[in-house]
């Protein structure tokens, strides 16, 4: 990364090692410390490793920072620069103890909370409307104002009280330069803590900060900045950087993705500059495109007021630690309005996206098929067994799939039946079969098929199981075509079997759409989609609707 | 103000009115709607006066706004939308109606939170821990984290319960584009009603607002601009109209205050796009001006980096409503920042500010030595309006200047002492003394000495009774010269008697200063200031130090 100080134009020809610190890896060692300065971010990479600080050092200013009075607010600042710097030095297991440390001695102060509830609850208040007389109400109305004034002061003393103690140490590291940014990274760490051990005092300091950083990154206080290639080489290392969907691999796929036919967007806050917490990949084209190497690999052959689609091919938090904040969703809608206010012809607003959790899931859904199979040749099943069994076996593989995987995919793996060979290619470490036409031609039809199962049958609290999927539907987006082959890249076959999906966003339906899953789960997808989910039996038919182009 | 449109480069031969809406007059007329879009906030101006909207309206679209779960977030906008409108065309009296509806209606529940505060007590608090035995303690531990969890629901449930019903209304306000805008309004709405009536729950509902603000207007979420003649008119129109210290009376002028030898920045949030919230103008001079005179009107006679001292000549804050909020601090640190790192040739930092409380405090002080005067005739006093009485004697008129006043004064102002005929002078409607040499001389002495001791010695809960030496004073400032005839505007002359103070900004003091006033009230002050203050009666000295010039 540190190739970039010598000016993206002389590197041009040197190709990039793919984003290494792409993605959730981020979470343990942020790539940028916090600044008081924009232009001086890019320095991080030179004095990061050298430095060396004790955890009780990063502990003490982080003491400090709680403990300074609101008078002497002068000394916070220099507290909370030491912290910062400190902790981003700190090794995972230092910050997993300090994050300790934060969550149970500065919790709420649970004695002083106790005195100011015995104190509200003696406030005298006055007794159930339906028990108390005309004259009683009356005379009430004249000491209400009084009466209220106790009430206002008790419960705002209580509002405080109930405030944990490291409230005081977000709020001032929220207005110090580059504090934001520290939160972020120690919400990642959090996160990346709570995951191992489900600590309830880590939990209540995540859910505290969480709607912390709801209220201070409120979509209103974002600003939305169109990246080109004219960027500061140290906001464009970012978006290499953190370009979680499809990697960029050269300087040269970087500039692609920002010149002519293409756009890029991010979403800024003041308090973190020269870097967006999300960023957004259009492609203008002049149809929904069907295949992402299209849209990475082809130059635009046509010219940019001749597009007629826009196609969002790729959107990345660069943030692990604003996880659960759901910026995407006003930004999707930001850029839409942004686009049709300046390219009026263009009338699609679709995506080109991943179905990153299809291909695990239909390997368990394989695998536990296997595991009944094998107990039913063994003893009997008991009643709830039967009824997995019976639906799995309906949804797992038609008769002509079963003959067409075991003709087809000895060559490549062992197995017993459709269902094992199945399994077995989809869990294998390589990719092969995606280069074998013999096998394309005869996993088609069951990946496709039961992709689309997934995608409309699988539900976790009502919700779409699938991450991406439950994104764009959540957004108001309807699931309009899935599209085989669309993503040969080893990460493609891997996750999504090859296959990715258009969503669209009809702007005069997105918020009903949002609405109808929000109230219900209904899951918005076009009629062919719901066509070939109901005629899972016609083959034939089947095998037509997903040749039609009907974007 | 709707010249604007013509474009400015045309009107540079119009002279303006001086801004009619200039200051705390915006409280009531906002002059700016919420828009979804900063290009286009200026067409308000004809968009404005011509809605009109029934309360009964308003308050539907507020508790809508309110009453909407969270699921069906898009319907939520839709009723901010009508109701900032509706809103900002109600007259005076039916803001004030909406805001105590929304203070008493949408108050905190208070059942719920007493039942809660039951649930909380009965969790089972452990004993005090100086009546557990050690074994108590063990066993404790280990039940801890589960304790804990019970406490953290509760908690949690407690410190949602304890928000006010109108929490909401603020948080979707905030969230909504030109949402924190239509806040500012309905704050300021609210400090002019809580003015006339000081209902608790009105003052309840304040303190909420002014607590949000504060953490959603953290000064990391702000981004300093350096206001140019480049900015567009919409930006500049806003800098004329808010300009609250020295009126902007002509383009020329507006443009000589952006040009070579001034600069001005300002603080922007990216939810009130195109307008500062707090803006500084400052010029670049080789002494630290004595008059604004020469700030206003002469034109820099030499180059820019000749320029040493860099004189902050108005502050001006733009919302009314963000009363309290002191952005102020921040903005004077990070354009001293900016200064010193573009200029490192301006080593001084300093102020040329008014003392707006000034002649009206000299005047009750006169008024209340008249009053004593002549009850001290009449009867007996007590002992302690003897006490009250002698002090101000000493305090008021030496001998000298006694005599003079009457010699000068009569021309002018009837009275049978120094002290009447003073006080008719500055309570009259006109500010013709200061036309005056002969007054002019007469008065220097007593206003530049009692002015000192106005400075230095009128507290308020310990800090300076003066709004803008309070504010200089807190960030760490000192009070470095007083200047005599330093602002002979009619508003200079009325509020200040003409005279400006000069504050100093040592970068290396500022944080003990502030730290000094803050703990102690102790009033930082150049030595000649407090030489001055301790060496009254020696009257020749005093005229020799006036006229030294020691920065």
């Amino acid at each position: 990364m540190s190739l970039f100080r010598k000016g993206l134009a002389v590197l041009m020809r040197i190709p990039m090692k793919a984003a290494a610190t792409s993605g959730q890896q981020l979470a343990t060692t942020p790539p940028f410390p916090p600044t008081n300065d924009a232009s001086s971010s890019a320095n991080f990479f030179e004095s990061y490793p050298s430095r060396k600080v004790a955890l009780t050092d990063v502990k003490e200013w982080m003491q400090a920072s709680i403990a300074i009075p609101s008078d002497k607010i002068e000394f916070v600042d220099a507290n909370l620069e030491q912290f910062s710097k400190g902790y981003l030095s700190l090794p995972q297991e230092g910050r997993r103890e300090l994050l300790l440390v934060l969550a149970r001695d500065y919790d709420v102060n649970r004695a002083r909370v106790r005195e100011l509830m015995a104190q509200y609850l003696n406030l005298g208040f006055p007794q159930e409307p339906e028990s108390i007389t005309e004259d009683e109400q009356s005379r009430g109305r004249v000491r209400d104002e009084a009466f209220l004034a106790s009430c206002y002061r008790t419960e705002r003393n209580l509002r405080i009280a109930l405030k944990p103690m490291y409230d005081i140490f977000f709020e001032r590291l929220n207005a110090y330069p580059g504090g934001l940014k520290i939160l972020a990274v120690l919400r990642a760490d959090l996160l990346l803590v709570i995951e191992k051990e489900k600590l309830p005092s880590l939990r209540a300091l995540d859910l505290y900060l969480k709607e912390k950083l709801i209220t201070w990154l409120s979509p209103a206080a974002l600003h939305l900045h169109q990246i080109t290639w004219d960027d500061p080489a140290s906001l464009l290392e970012k978006i290499v950087a953190y370009e979680a969907v499809h990697p960029i691999r050269s300087l040269q796929d970087l500039r692609r993705r920002l010149s002519t036919g293409r756009r890029c967007f991010g979403y800024f806050h003041s308090a973190i500059p020269g870097e967006p917490l999300i960023f957004i990949e259009v492609a203008l084209l002049k149809e929904v495109a069907k295949a992402i190497q299209e849209v990475l690999w082809d130059d635009p052959p046509f010219l940019e007021n001749e597009a007629t689609c826009a196609l969002f091919y790729s959107i990345s938090s660069t943030q692990p630690g604003l996880s659960g904040i759901n910026l995407g969703k006003f930004l999707i809608k930001r850029v839409i309005e942004l686009v049709r206010r300046d390219m009026p012809n263009i009338t699609v607003f679709a995506t080109l996206s991943p179905i990153p959790g299809y291909v695990q899931w239909l390997l368990s859904k394989l695998a536990s098929h296997l595991k009944l199979g094998e107990e039913e040749s063994e003893n009997e099943t008991d009643s709830s067994e039967i009824d997995f069994s019976s639906t799995l076996k309906e949804h797992v593989l038609l008769p002509e799939e079963e003959r067409m995987i075991c003709e087809s995919g000895k060559a490549l793996a062992d197995g017993n039946s459709g269902i094992e060979i199945l399994y077995n290619i989809l869990s294998s470490t390589n990719s092969e079969w995606s280069k074998s036409d013999c096998l394309l031609s005869a996993l088609k039809r069951p990946l496709m098929r039961l992709c689309i199962r997934y995608l409309l049958e699988k539900k976790k609290s009502g919700k779409a199981v699938d991450a991406v999927a439950n994104f764009h539907l959540q957004n108001g987006a309807r699931i309009e075509r899935i599209n085989w082959m669309a993503d040969t890249s080893e990460r493609g076959i891997k996750q999504s079997a090859g296959i990715m999906v258009n969503y669209v966003y009809s702007l005069e339906k997105i918020e009903e759409n949002a609405m109808a899953y929000f109230s219900t789960g209904h899951i918005n997808a076009s009629s062919n989609i719901y066509q070939c989910f109901q005629v899972r039996n016609c083959e034939i038919k089947l095998f037509t609707i997903f040749e039609l182009v009907y974007i």
